[in-house]
């Protein structure tokens, strides 16, 4: 759901306090258009622009809908004043989901090319006050949210286990984590990878190791654990990772460094 | 200035409504360190962060400072759970700032080795609920602002060239616009900058041309109208476009397309 | 975390505009005093009422401490207009999640008579603008927050199964879910009970049951699927479900009809 | 007034950034149904729920109105994926304030039989961010919302009385207090009523005093002088005090603990 | 109480994106300073302006004194660069509201020549948003606040009275509010003054009368019944309307016609 | 644009927890009535109102346009509860806006009878939380915004030269402010304004100057440079400062000062 407040303060960042070049009487359409091949997100953010201005979107594509360069991603009528304030902002905002999904869907086409199975994740690494609207990008692009905030997994770090040691911090958080929460451990050897499991993981992270040694610590651990690869993972790395029998390879880059996939705004 | 209100809201997206895993006692020192060499930006919104939930920043960097992979950008001092709480949010709005400042440096250095006199420039495709944090960080990396939000300067462009012909559009908004705000005019064919700058632009934007027709252009327009370059130009295309005499070379991708600067946070 | 935000929005509707009895210059100490024994909880937003002040809280109880008649809850010292100021909202917040706790330590202690393992659970029937502050009561009473929004956790209900039938309904959610998300069945027969867990469901609810059919389904369960009960349990009905063996019971209840326990706050 | 920036804020703290479980396609119709007997209110804020997200309450019974088990509520038509989204939420906040209109409904009844003329009112012990909905919802119990907020009546207290004397306290207030506000006195004895009212009260608050004592202080009032019940007054003890000839009783208990009203909704 | 989020708009509006111009180095010291005699107000919220970007206000007079040109108002201490930002924004509102309260007191002094015991009253006039900025400011000037908002007293209207007549609009109104409000009529012959008192009004406000209608009203009135004067009053009829013996002369003047008193912030 | 939340924000401040005399059924018309000459402005404001409570504006007059007493400015057409409510706050903020258009044009037409070329202008002294509105109300009366907030235009102040050299402070600023951005530089003394136009000013400010010396300072500058008249000017001296030849005179009374043009709503 897209907060109309944040929309505002969208339209308000971009707007200022007196704007005299769209001030064009009558009524317009519009067109959202591809100007590279590419996978499109962030048009419910797009819509919601469109809306808080009582613009009509008259059709859109699918979140998640392969594009080519030339075509039609959304349509737009109205107000012609108030289609020139929106553009803007919802090309941006939608330009920056796309990139979001794009780089997602290469990810997943890479590892589904070695193994059907693997999930590729974002993380928490995302853009101050999108969280939402990226995490649903990676979705778009065929990938899978992971944790949406701290709350929604426990994940147990290296520090919790130089405080507490393996066994104890898992059975604190399996203890301080409600039932409906899944408790997430990150190891750094691979002969971890089993101590976690059965001290109650649901999901081991395997962090920061190389192919060979993620490959080895995967084959440690029981069928019902979950095992995710993460540190650093681009995406020319995924075939390597989706090879060992890993379950899920998270990347940061996917929300923290895609490019904005090319959209312009046309009306008329 | 970076609004509390807004750092609220990255914090509260990031922690959801009951996260077990930061109860850690006590105080503890921070430090936020480069992965990666770069030029850092984004301090000022970092500290925010941190003061927010009441954790010193005792050291920091300036905006713009060049780092080397193992620099200490930032360091921190107060209670361990406010610290960790803070650090993720930290990371990605100073990772993604210290991305664009080091994509505008690079930029930056590759026109002025061809001329020290040109300007790069950011444009209107920022982030939604980053303009002010983005505009700030492309300074920090040596571009210009350019206008920041649709208030600061008029542009006059294709759609109302094509309403009220060239000069009569500039001469419309010379008298719309405040004196304390500039017209620029945008352009596409070379023999359109000299009009533009006769009818009275401040500013030329000349869209889309390669260098050559820009060099055209440029010649064509008296010495106290600037000129801008736009449209689609890589980093890799900086110097052809410095060298041909422009005043401002301006590019969507500074903030855009930049990845993120690889930052990350270490406690105790 | 609270909000500063939400801390000025409560204080701001107790205030109005113009309040000319709290006027009092000087400095002064309080103390919120317990008049009824119970269990303390939203000590951490009564604390974010006085800060926003500028209050100083000089010692507090522990969320989920026990308290008699008499006992001091929390001690400040500050302005004594600002202190009058806070003390209606910071007394109306802590005795309302501490009813909460209150409620929700019996419901446990009750059950663990019976059964040391069962967890009480609260649910998503939380008053509206306080959904952190509920949970983080029923925690402090001992209780278990349950799924903190609709994100946290998939539910699976009656008009999923309807439409895709439960296996099927199982099985897209799984595919739809984040590998971070647990998946639970709503059952309302105790045959249905296997058939989920067999299809995937992480935890079955078992819906309206009584607790006869509750321990007749709990029986069909494997040992790795945990089971919940659920629908108007009242504190009185929990020992008789926690002899069914169920994992889980939760209750509306303990959030949406605790009364608040009695706290007074004086001054001087 | 419902601000739509409230809704929007119980909406977003139960749904979270990504929910899977709401996807449904097409329109549907709901009803909010009465499991109990009661009063209803709250219907406004239900209707700002359903409305926020586009979904139209085509009917609705009036606040105040009471109901039986069965009894439909509200009538919505619309989306189904909104229909499902509103739900908890509106069902949460009309049995929240249900609970309290059918409390009041409750003592207002028990005092009308002793005493046609006694007003039960509620207080300032609301919950945090809900001032509003819940003196509306004492409203539509038959109840007075006493004052709003501390700007809408002086209330002169022992604190006041201690520093400036009975007589000059009053005195001061009725100075400082605008001529569009009443003020009303606390007193905790008996003979203190008379004298608060030859001092210029409006009102006289007989704080915990038993029934008899009440009786014995309002019977030193003159006739053009209000007087109030308060401290601790359970439903139970209504009955007395409405016989003592007070012109109000008031009781934090009709906001602070009055259990839900159990009201459901259900689609299609 | 100035809220924060309020301080933070008023700052964000006049400082944009990005400005350059105060990025002073080093601690400055500041002093507001009257340029012409009047009474100040609105230092409250100067100070919450100063208080917002940590500068100290280490000095201010009181609310309501009375300055001569070259008086020092306020002093503040502490970062230069954060001093100079404060600044226009603290001045404005200081401003606003001297004028205010300047104005008032000019009233209340006409007033109080003729007649010691006539209040001088704002209205609900008020600079949307600054609603109890301004009314406090009317106090600071030894005005009224009159009703602070619709919910503080209720006002009997011609459209209430053309529905129900005027003693049924009386009552009606006097069931409706709560026994903490006060009932304020509007009549505009002078006749129906002691027919509304008889009805029930608290306080009979004679709508757009001169001053000998005024007088003849009042004498009609009972002494315990309140009397106001309002409609298009100027403080230069203040003298003739406070010799008739009405209680309150209400001024929309006040508030929305006020010039701002002449302040001026010197730093260093 | 007139943000929406800013519109809740005005509303609830008027309307507080519970107002009974707006619970009016049934539609009603109303009308927006000028009772005085003058120019209208803020009617997008006044609108937001209605739209905020769904009441159509069925007809409005344009911003700047010039009405006689008892013209209509507006008609809307809606529930009677929502107009009632909307009434005070849409009167309020198009009384204030006019007030400032009125004040404009007053001025721009006393200074276009002596030289027709002359802007006025307002200034930064705007009331806290209107900017926008209050500039463009300046414009409504054929006004010049002047800058819009500390980023739209550096302004070199003596701070700065005191500092740097006037030299060096227009260079230091030239260099800092982005191209898109106008210099101004404020100078007190006749000679400096060569100087300040010399080192690279877009605009010299000539603060404090009477009409002789201030035409003195604008005979000593350039004709590509913008000269503007500041200080105290009052709309008594514009004649005075127009025949100077100053391009610009700009006038914080115009919205500090301006009493409010005197509108009234009619229903029915």
């Amino acid at each position: 759901m897209l907060d109309p407040e944040q929309v505002a303060r969208w339209l308000r960042e971009d707007l200022g306090h007196h704007d005299v070049t769209n001030h064009v009487p009558g009524e317009t359409t519009g067109r959202l258009v591809a100007k590279e091949p590419g996978v499109v997100a962030g048009l419910d953010a797009a819509e919601a622009v469109f809306d808080y201005l009582e613009v009509d979107v008259t059709e859109r594509l699918e979140e998640g809908a392969h594009v080519h360069s030339g075509d039609v991603v959304l349509r737009t009528e109205g107000p012609a004043k108030a289609t020139l304030r929106a553009e803007r902002v919802a090309v941006n905002i939608s330009g920056h989901a796309s990139g979001i999904a794009t780089r997602t869907r290469r990810a997943v086409d890479a590892a589904h090319e070695v193994n059907e199975g693997v999930r590729i994740a974002g993380t928490r690494k995302t853009t101050p006050g999108l969280r939402g609207v990226e995490k649903r990008a990676v979705v778009a692009g065929g990938g899978d949210t992971h944790r949406l905030d701290l709350s929604h997994m426990v994940m147990v770090k290296d520090n919790h286990v130089a405080e507490m040691g393996l066994e104890g911090a898992i059975t604190h958080f399996r203890e301080q984590a409600s039932f409906a929460t899944k408790v997430e451990v990150e190891v750094e050897e691979p002969e971890d990878a089993p101590r976690a499991a059965e001290a109650g993981a649901d999901i081991v992270l395997l962090d920061n190791m190389d192919p060979a040694t993620t490959e080895e610590a995967v084959e440690l651990l029981p069928d019902d654990v979950l095992s995710e690869a993460s540190g650093g993972i681009r995406v020319s790395d995924v075939p390597a990772y989706a090879a060992t029998g890993v379950d899920v390879i998270s990347m940061g880059s996917l929300t923290h460094s895609a490019p904005s996939l090319d959209l312009s705004f046309r009306t008329g």
